[in-house]
């Protein structure tokens, strides 16, 4: 389990939600709230958007909450969409590389949860990801794997839909390898334009998801950073939230939950 | 706050102490029980003694939770008298120097607690450290300020009463000072041979200390490793335990605290 | 010896001068030309002027060849100010807290050469700094307890002065020590605004120090960073180079070599 | 390119060969002679044989020449059998889980060299690796891929053919792909009682590869650790070395280079 934040909005100082807040991220990595794990202590990441298309990205495999560098760099850096990560790791290693987000191109992914029993599946998930994208692969965790089959999938297009494909594949190599434990994902994904979070899981039990919108930007987050849930809005179970610039983020459940519902 | 564990006794791995227990120091990293913090995740060290008088002495700035080097070393290592503590920071860098066990010559060093408003005497109480031992200080914490101290003070000769002389030092620094925070004083000292550990505060609220004793060594913990605190005695506050190759551990109370008993 | 560039213009991709060149910054960290050492693998650190009167600081102690951070960042960053640094430690430890720049206030500091005999003066020098500034040391290097004695020293208003006073200071310490080793010190000094270099060593013999004029800005190298030396201008031995934003660098020579010319 | 070194005979304290020498390996992480690159300080390992039979292993990513905790291990740990390496990265990342020495049960392996085009036939060969082999891969190096293709091939009963499958399974993938850089592989290869070395290029430029004999031993080397020839035999290119404690060493040329012989 993992503790994460993302922003789309006017271009504020990373500093201002990554540092600052009562309950930060910085502060979760130390004293998460709402995870199965209360320490995030892993390694983390930031990835954000300036003057190229392409995202910054800072990763390191200490504590956020000793790192001054993050702290400086959150400091100097102003963006119009940025994610934050603190880990805690699930069977990987503690690498630069398995920390997140991932970058790829023009896109940002971070992940909160886990493929379960992921060590037996992992050669045949590997093998399924197309040479273009596995020649980036850099670490070995579920989640950069999931990452570049979406990409394969065609998430730069249809994030959406290339997620649930990303998923339902997952899916099927998790029941042909009789694999009972959960699989659990609850991530966001951008371009730096448009944003997109998950919290979906197949036991019915995805990791919490919240979401924040103010004049400024909008605010998705694994718990909220201020200490209270006042003003934060819950993502459902099963649901996906999208957003672009300008316009409000919109909530939706999936075709089957929605006929539950 | 720290958490820290000492040997003396018939060799061992240290894995059996280190490692392997229910409530190990390395999961005591993740997960103390009696400490302040529940995280000690700012780095960790073990010396130990092998065939040279000196000790070695590995330390890392990682938490001890994710450090394979750790694992593969307490495999290996065997010895009779060994230190392995786990560190939550209390305002010094996360840096290997910083790290506990100090190491000067044939003695190892130890220390859970802090000087109050350090900061505000480091300067004096660093003057105060010959240049012989100053000379040999790799870090900026208030542990290796007393330990280097205390040397001066003839620890080598009389480790209880250099351990004294220093704190009443520090004390007076203090108290000139106006610093009203607390000086706490949990520590461990060792020649390989022979043993002492401290439990002492200016407040009455040292950090807590147990010890157990088999027929195969001496134990000296911050919590018991086993989860459970049979078998294990605390060392009261105020107390002093001495201990040395094939003897009994003696627990001795200080002067003003034995007037009061 | 280290290797370091300084920049003061218009806003530039850090990546332009620090990676990009055939012979950058980070290629020097492997291949250095004109240093006693080649390899400068000891950490580095960039400081950089963004939308604070405070500059950003990102210091590593892995080597500046092989740290994607660095080259992610340097991409990312524009600066109309900054400084980088690879360092090839002199006797001090390899902590973030003694690679170069140094950051107090709104300026930044970074040394290439060395105080002879250092570890036998160190505690002089380091009582001569006064606790505002002392407080702030973080490192061990000689580097940063020059940069803190100048500031000490009115750094702020008249950087030459202030260096001149720290630079006798240090000669004098080292004189009643009799240290018979050289004072070697070429560095760079800025607020943001304006940029001071010295090049200066009591044997003659200061590590090099070159600078390039453009329409675009100033730039101000160890050794040129294209491999060829067209279009550099060598600072004289003794020599000082100040530049203020908007006008062209002065050179000038101190004092007694001016008589001496 | 790498530099390593490898002993088997009487118990040596690993300081007496990796760090003591003139030479010595720690030094020629800094100042190779015979390399391709001078500077190997992309990480560093080494491994030994202590009381258990699988061996101990401690490997991390800073530069040898700077790590204390090497130094203070090599002066501590004392071994009949121990692999040391220093390494110069050749495309893949610089974590502990791509520096050599690797451990398989056993066994220790150790490499200089590179598969040429490696990235082009990385997943062909990763793919050739048995599920309970490849769940044992920590990291990305085509070394480490080599060493768990070769424990498939049967290196543990027949570390010679083991070696020469893999070597020619790996020739194979590149003629396939139309490879046409250099595949060369120097390495050593142990269980601690018996080692093989291997000298050998498809393009019959093998890295360098010395061993020297005494009353207490045979080191295996790079290059000579006390900075002359003398005493040194070389290992011809194509040659294997094969030494089982208590024998001499035996070098053989491979049967195709017999025939020209």
């Amino acid at each position: 389990m993992c503790r994460f934040l993302a922003y789309l909005g006017e271009p504020v100082f990373l500093n201002e939600l990554v540092c600052a807040p009562t309950h930060s991220l910085v502060h979760q990595s130390l004293h998460a709230s709402e995870a199965k794990t209360e320490t995030n202590g892993d390694g983390f990441g930031i990835g954000w958007y300036g003057e190229h298309a392409e995202p910054g990205l800072y990763r390191d495999i200490c504590p956020a909450w000793s790192d001054e560098n993050l702290v400086n760099l959150c400091r100097q850096v102003r963006a119009r969409t940025f994610f934050a990560h603190v880990r805690a790791a699930t069977g990987t290693a503690t690498t630069r590389a398995n920390c997140h987000p991932f970058a790829h191109g023009r896109h940002l992914f971070m992940h909160n949860g886990q493929i379960g029993g992921y060590h037996r599946i992992k050669r045949r998930l590997e093998a399924l990801i197309p040479d273009a994208f596995y020649d980036t692969r850099r670490g070995s965790t579920d989640s950069e794997a999931l990452f570049l089959l979406a990409l394969a999938n065609g998430l730069e297009s249809d994030p959406v839909a290339a997620m649930e494909a990303t998923c339902a594949t997952v899916r099927g190599l998790m029941q042909e390898a009789r694999i009972t434990e959960a699989f659990r994902f609850t991530a966001v994904l951008t371009d730096g334009e448009s944003l997109t979070a998950f919290r979906w899981a197949c036991d019915g039990r995805p990791p919490s998801l919240y979401y924040r919108e103010s004049e400024r930007g909008l605010t998705v987050v694994s718990e909220p950073i201020d200490g209270c849930k006042e003003g934060w809005t819950i993502v459902p179970k099963g649901g996906t939230l999208r957003a672009t610039r300008g316009s409000r983020a919109v909530v939706s459940l999936p075709r089957t939950e929605r006929a539950a519902a």
